[in-house]
């Protein structure tokens, strides 16, 4: 008979569980048979005296195994997918789906919503008129099969108790633990059929995890799982001390997508979907090196063909193809042009402050039930390490209606300073394996 | 605005709670407006981050205004009680309130029922015939101010926040700390309105303390604590090693009680009995010296004053005085000696064991619903140290029907060794002020 105090005192006291028992108390909470109180209890426990491998694997497995688990086997062909821990501008997901695709590898991505002062995936494709993000079961295993792509929302049947357990952990201070991020994160991208996945994890002040080494310790730790669990796995550790590309905000960002779709748009935005799409690839066997994948990459985004299979995704999932693909999806009624205060370099950025403005002005969600502004949004004109002038533009607000608190917010945002910046790397680390 | 996950953080970081928002977190537990699951995983946080002097107040002052606290200072006279935490046998209380009272100082004693291996006063006093537990607080006060002492249970609306607490520490493995044990005895002790608690602390294989330095921790703690609050305090640590007296059982123990109440019966019951009488006058300022207290304690016992007020005391709660105060208060209808197996001296005895066993044929509760049988009980005729030879009698059992199996539990309690034994000392620690 499973004791859940004797279980909890197993924790308190700094033993590490069987697995079968940790399996066996996620399983009964997902069935309800334990009450919230005495989970809350266990992850305060835990929060103190650490999870190993072994105990990581099997609360991932109890999270993974509380709902559906897809398998795309049957369509013969490798699959792969991607996961960014979140940032400001991280629209690569629009970019990297549909160029995998377009090589050959099934990207059967299931995405989250935009919550905090990140943006998500879905909230940016539903800025596209017509798109629908939730697909049944059978509807996501034709399209998968016919375009090798499908871009949708976390249904309530996969790992349903990876929700229950977050918002116990949101409302019990117990959050900010690798080993409790980690099932949460992979649970949720082997229940989605991925047999490979690419992580990025962001690092910087628009992140959160804010130094290199809390970033690499996250990306070994979900490589590392992810591998135990069956699937292959390689991470990135890239820069968020600054937006990634020009545009924060939904539309903006398809626009953006858009661009670097075409063979343009911003430098870093490119770099980073080609490289993430080259890890993809690797994994999934497509091509036998990093490099072959990369050339690999290239070429799917240089001839055009990522962009089609982009449109043809739009268009699969009920989407207006010619809106999606328009430098207009969504004009806001507003637009103002934040100017520099004074003269130098820009010395550092307040990443997570111009994602909280993004979020005020409507762009994001405070809360769950908050209903988004797909027009609203930011374009970030200068970098790290850019020389300004006094009246340079910085960034351009697009907005539903002025507010002066607001652009001086933005402004603040930008650090200007006199002395020379070191301009920070985009790709940080590389965990190719688990070591 | 009070946010309870702000308020998490803190203690899961190590951080010192401000006593204003303690308190507001129990108030606000109290009330219904913070959940089980947030205190639950508060009480593991500072299960591992430890409550210091100030929060340990804060704590029990949030237990103690949860409900009613009485105030007797208006019937112009000092009072006093003790508070044990709970042994085999320990029927202390019944002598020492009347005692007291005896002397002059109001005894408004609150006593709890037994659990688990040890017995409760409110379940000795109740195997008298008609005697009730439960008075309305005007019947407490008129019979305080006629007779100087009551003993009744606590109602529902003494520290019903404890009681509350308790239950969610309980299920949460979260019991064993000095900070959430002594704020729940202390705040019970406090709304009773005790101006002088003496409390004894026990220590050995009978207690929920087995060590002296764990004991002698707790009891300065509780006087701390208690002082804090602004009531007078001192502390014994007493001997749990062995059996306080011979009986023990509920009936059992009030016959012996009555024999020490009449001059005689076992010499720990009378020590300890003078002993903890004397801290509580000393404490309420009957007598000006430790000494003195203990000389007019005696004198009220061997004056037969005592024994007087217990057979008033009994007659003013409705109890049949006589029957109280017979040898054969409940017989059981099965009595069996139990004999030494082998020869030597006691070297031990499984103290835990025998409050066990007296649960196990009726004389105690595995679960709060559980019905006691008053009759049943050991009489415990072997202290350590005690030489036997093989068929001696070690103890008696009295039951409701014979039991094979526990018989020879009983028996098993005592370890006989052919070496020299060491004999606990009754009063292993004093603590008379904070420090």
């Amino acid at each position: 008979m499973f004791d859940p105090r004797a279980f909890l005192r197993e924790k308190r006291d700094g033993r590490t569980h069987a697995a079968a028992d940790l399996r066996e108390f996620i399983d009964r909470y997902t069935r309800g048979e334990i009450p919230d109180y005495q989970v809350s209890a266990w992850l305060m426990a835990a929060f103190h005296r650490g999870l190993d491998d072994a105990e990581t694997d099997a609360l991932t497995l109890g999270l993974l195994h509380s709902g559906r688990v897809f398998d795309w086997s049957a369509l013969g062909r490798p699959s792969a997918d991607k996961h960014s821990t979140g940032g400001v501008g991280d629209k690569v997901s629009l970019i990297l789906a549909p160029l995998v695709a377009a090589c050959g590898v099934l990207v059967p991505m299931v995405s989250g919503r935009g919550l905090g002062h990140t943006g998500g995936t879905l909230d940016k494709l539903e800025s596209i008129p017509g798109f629908k993000t939730r697909l049944d079961p059978d509807a996501m295993r034709t399209q998968l099969d016919q375009l090798g792509v499908v871009m949708v929302g976390q249904g309530p049947d996969l790992a349903p108790a990876d929700g229950k357990l977050y918002a116990l952990r949101d409302v019990t201070s117990t959050v900010e633990r690798d080993y409790f991020i980690v099932p949460s994160i992979v649970s949720k991208k082997i229940a989605e059929g991925a047999g490979a996945i690419a992580y990025d994890v962001k690092c910087g002040n628009g992140a959160f995890m804010t130094t290199p080494e809390a970033a690499v310790s996250l990306a070994r730790r979900l490589v590392r799982t992810t591998e135990r669990l069956g699937a292959r796995a390689a991470a990135r550790v890239t820069d968020m001390s600054q937006p990634l590309g020009v545009a924060a905000g939904n539309a903006l960002e398809v626009v953006e997508s858009v661009e670097v779709l075409r063979g343009g748009g911003p430098a870093d935005v490119r770099e980073l979907s080609l490289e993430l799409s080259a890890v993809m690839l690797r994994l999934a066997g497509a091509e036998p090196t990093h490099e072959a994948a990369r050339v690999r990459a290239t070429r799917a985004l240089d001839s055009g063909e990522a962009l089609e299979r982009f449109g043809r995704l739009v268009e699969a999932q009920g989407g207006d193809r010619r809106a999606a693909e328009s430098a207009t999806l969504a004009p806001a009624p507003e637009k103002v042009t934040l100017r520099s205060p004074g003269e130098g370099r820009i010395g550092g950025i307040d990443t997570y402050a111009l994602g909280d403005v993004v979020v005020s002005i409507g762009g994001g969600r405070r809360a769950k039930e908050d209903e988004i502004d797909p027009r609203v949004g930011l374009m970030v004109r200068r970098r790290i390490g850019d020389e300004v002038r006094e009246g340079d533009v910085l960034a351009e607000l697009h907005l539903a209606r002025r507010d002066a608190a607001t652009e001086a917010r933005a402004i603040a945002a930008f650090r200007i300073t006199p002395v020379e910046v070191e301009v920070p790397t985009l790709v940080i680390e590389r965990v190719d394996s688990a070591d």
